[in-house]
């Protein structure tokens, strides 16, 4: 399968430039029989627009999002789902200055060498623009596994640059444009955000993304593992540059004895292994983490070299967000929406026949 | 794609349990014409052997590898190439204490669920022992790296439970049992674990890998990204738990004049980024980072449920790793060779008639 | 991957139904560099077209091809190349006469046991107008198919009905309504034709499709054989029923000395296999022929059951092909061009380092 | 996906070559909880054995199995199943006297000129012999289908060069060497096959293969169509040339009003279709005919040119099947298999939810 594509049985295609005419993606092998509108996308996407607040990229995109196909009065027919959202406010002329140089960090260069030519309006294929078609592709995802399973999947931002976010309430998250689970801490979070901007730069973010209610037996061994397919969708997210299940990384430090979380009747004793074991969904939270990178575009001059190779500077001025993070939480839960979809639907091919030979007292949880 | 195989174009299948016959896999994909014999596939399975020294388990494995295939006159000849590796030192009986209880931390139970069954014989499916297959799978995909492009991967342990492993220096990494970038920490490395392994306990490591001399351009946009595929890979490694690609999780805390990587005509100034930036690798080194959690086979007395779900102890008292982090490393090599092979081919599929228009006065490096 | 794809690394992805909205595609891994405009597809659409002449269905629809990605400044980049044909003559009203009866040899009984429902507008999903998608896909590879291996990709209706046509000259073919390869034919087609129209009732037909030029060395054994792959397209064709490579089914009366095409030193002496041994190109013309049936949807009463499960009677009196093989040339066109940039893609990444030591001392052709 | 896999969720991958040490092959996908034994597949490796009739290769092969994972206390655990099958007659000395030369009809050249070098010995990778992966996948695929959807599949010789056999019992398949259906016409096959034999010729067969039992649904429009898949696996066997489903070929002549089964209460009325519409099973049996050449290894002087390009000529005295088509029913039917249950799996994963809304009086069969 080519790049832009994945997904074994509930396959995303994505297309589009982000200062072309439009984005678009198909959704194939979703179950027929879904209820499904264009609103169930347009929901998801409006948590993601830009523009929403001062501090992401005041670029005006209703992203307004057309189904062309799969769906038949109001209900998915199990053929492939295409999707459309137009491009508004593409201003392809903004970039002209920077066509002749390559941002660094920024994959201005790489496209360039690989492709011997690349779109030089806005990031062209590389723009995070592009994340449009993965949470109109995880609405889907999400609202089967929800009405299916009753699996819930919803994220945070858990810090923004230096500053951690401690997770205090979901009702929090959804009130402020960071995705804070804490309101009280939203003005701080403002004010930095301000100076940062002000500042011309920009800054990295971690996000944290969990699945409620998946069930157990989800996820192939050996190299089909449920975490290494998460691993993989959360790395293709724009900026992404680690990805961590359930303890993740303070994993290294622990003892077996701390780390291995102990089984009682009642389910689980504590969730290091973030919800998978050998690959396998253990019925408890699927919890992930991600860190993304500063953006690349900043209004900071910085030293480069331009298409033939000569030293230059460079500073972008285009409409960018300073902090990719921000807006970076409904693209997460796509993902790891897509990857559930995927795995259940897997899953239930192979092992349609098994059920579960042991129930827990209690459903297994995080504890 | 069904679980037991990965790759696109370099495609490698593996099959075998801990305590069945034998291990094997099939190589499907590689270029004809490379020289190759079991000595080449033999050399890295050495590395990664287990009784090799007393901190690791003390089964005894020749593991003797067979080529069965795809390789004609000491050449492959572009068609599959399969092998074998007979289990030699199996001890089935050795796990009837613990076929009716869960592992703490282990894929018992999620394979008991999913499958309905599980061959209980250590691991079975699930056991690290697995690994002979990536690491015969890799040892061709190294080979023909080196050969057709120079590129060198290589790799060591970084960090030992708490105990940080500053690199020093490559000679050293070949010369002890912990694959330890630095020889003067070895006697501590070593008591470390021969307390470890007394109290019963287990513990975590970090392990990064690098690779050098990759040309720029392999990777592909936008969900078949190299950094994608490389989380993919490494998360698909029995108890790894994070991923870090270059600056990984530093990312978060960093502005973006600090993050993103300056380039001068000499090449790049400094590597955040990993050697990958919009997926598409930069010819930097490329670097990565992981963590693996503790082996959940202790011999320490654990809460734990039966098959029938009652409340149980469990304590493990087979042969295991205390630290599966210090046989890994030849492990993570072999997942990113057969990645940065599978690119290398999937990028000259599509863009072979592309010479990249930007040359270096010199080669770029990581700074 | 999912039914509503194909392709390895020249995947193309289909959406739409026959009175939905639109009908799109997304071409993905085209080599970048292909001058590509909406014209290329456009040229192909319309031969395609309906209502071009009496003899097809009078469904008025100009199939004019949007591309909204992966081209830019008349350049395809190497990225998804997505593409959108609006339906301007739908009437799903036309079809409520039959959206509660099957009718027989068509597609609506499976779909509605299938799916648990149906898209009852035309054929929905199951409708041939979704070639639009597939000849606008093939226009792409037969572009860069000639202009970087010189290949050229044509076919006729060799059948029509009980009327053989005896292939006579290319010129003929573009040069009437059957893609008939001899002129003096065309007057006893059209009558057949109109007879049959008058008729009420649908004919089967073949077509012959050949591509010229292909080097030697596509293909994979052993299941991604080339002829493999030609055949999984040709079938999945709507209304295609049988697909020969070469002799086809002659070969079976043959003997082995009749069969075998003798070589020399100026090439093959014959083609009884269509170009392909062992699934790898020989050099040779690719021959294929297909046996399309005759169309489901026909004005005469028929036994069948209502979705009920109850006796009736059904004739369909929507706007139909009474012979789907007259418009199915360009269809079989295509697909054959997209196996083979697939295969060109293919081979070049795993053998991209060889040439074939072997060099005729012409080049070695059908004789 | 690399050439030496087919099959999307029941996918085999196989290795091996005619005189190299083995042959071999990995099921993935497979559900758990199948009783299986090396016997399963050994009992359908019997029917496709060397040397079972004076009619066929006289190569002496026990082709007995080993199977080497996925199987654990009788029953199949839903991982991956290894098997080994050794070559014990291999004579590579036997070709040495056509390794500089290319037999007609053969892919000596086609591999020779793809990878630039070949195994010489036998046909290497491209030999028949590696149909034995394909019967041993196909017997656990068989198996599967048989105690869970009741499905049976079963082929029989249709034609043997000139001489067609009209089917007449499955009674007399299994009776003779040609999976004759009548036992009447075995003397004249026999005779017919020695006569063949002492001209050093070879001839071509047609095969066909059934599946009776197969329920509505099955297949994914609309590449990914069940028709299109059993194209593909039929014309990847050695020497097909030719795939026909249902009427086949004789459908181009056809009236629409001839070749659409009507349905009623009780049923479809015909089987022109070959149980697949749309590309979706209808519940009929599913009926395919192949067209396999003639063996081009032959002992009659044929013209030829060596590995030099210098003309030649050559006759083969290896020990060959003078007609591949006698041993090709089980082949048939293993891939029969293998493509039903894929589908199977694949469409439970989709629409598991679904129950068929329409329910005849009868179950529908072929009329």
């Amino acid at each position: 399968m080519s790049g832009n594509s994945f997904g074994v049985l509930y396959c995303v295609t994505s297309f589009g430039e982000s200062h072309g005419p439009a984005y678009g993606g198909v959704v194939d092998g979703c179950p027929p029989g879904l209820e499904l509108s264009a609103a169930d996308l347009q929901r998801e996407l409006d948590r993601r627009k830009p523009g929403s607040s001062r501090h992401v990229t005041q670029r005006r995109e209703s992203d307004s999002v057309e189904i062309l196909s799969g769906v038949y009065e109001g209900r998915t027919t199990g053929t492939a789902i295409g999707f459309l959202i137009r491009n508004e406010d593409a201003r392809p002329k903004d970039y002209s200055a920077i066509a002749e140089k390559f941002r660094p960090g920024h994959a201005d260069y790489t496209y360039w060498q690989k492709y011997g030519m690349r779109d030089a309006r806005g990031g062209g294929r590389a723009s995070a623009r592009e994340t449009v078609v993965r949470v109109a592709a995880g609405a889907i995802a999400k609202k089967w596994l929800r009405s299916r399973y009753g699996v819930v999947i919803r994220g945070y931002l858990a810090q923004l640059g230096p500053r951690k976010i401690p997770f205090r309430t979901w009702d929090a998250v959804e009130g402020n444009a960071f995705f804070a689970p804490d309101s009280d801490m939203v003005p701080a979070l403002e004010k930095f955000m301000d100076e940062l901007r002000a500042s011309g730069d920009s800054v990295g973010a971690r996000v944290n993304v969990l699945a409620e209610g998946v069930p157990v037996g989800w996820g192939e061994p050996v190299y089909g593992r449920l975490d290494s397919d998460i691993a993989a969708a959360m790395m293709s997210i724009n900026a992404v540059k680690g990805v961590e299940i359930g303890a993740g990384f303070a994993c290294i430090e622990q003892k077996g004895s701390e780390h291995g979380d102990e089984m009682t009747p009642e389910g689980f004793v504590g969730n290091n292994n973030g919800g998978v074991l050998g690959g396998i969904s253990t019925g408890q939270d699927i919890t992930v983490s991600l860190a993304l990178k500063p953006t690349s575009s900043i209004r900071r001059p910085r030293r480069t070299v331009d298409v033939r190779g000569n030293a230059t500077t460079i500073e972008t001025t285009g409409r960018h967000d300073p902090c990719v993070g921000i807006r970076a939480t409904p693209i997460a839960e796509a993902m790891l929406a897509c990857v559930l979809i995927d795995h259940a639907l897997r899953h239930r091919a192979q092992c349609g026949d098994i059920t579960p030979p042991l129930r827990f007292a209690k459903l297994p949880s995080g504890g």
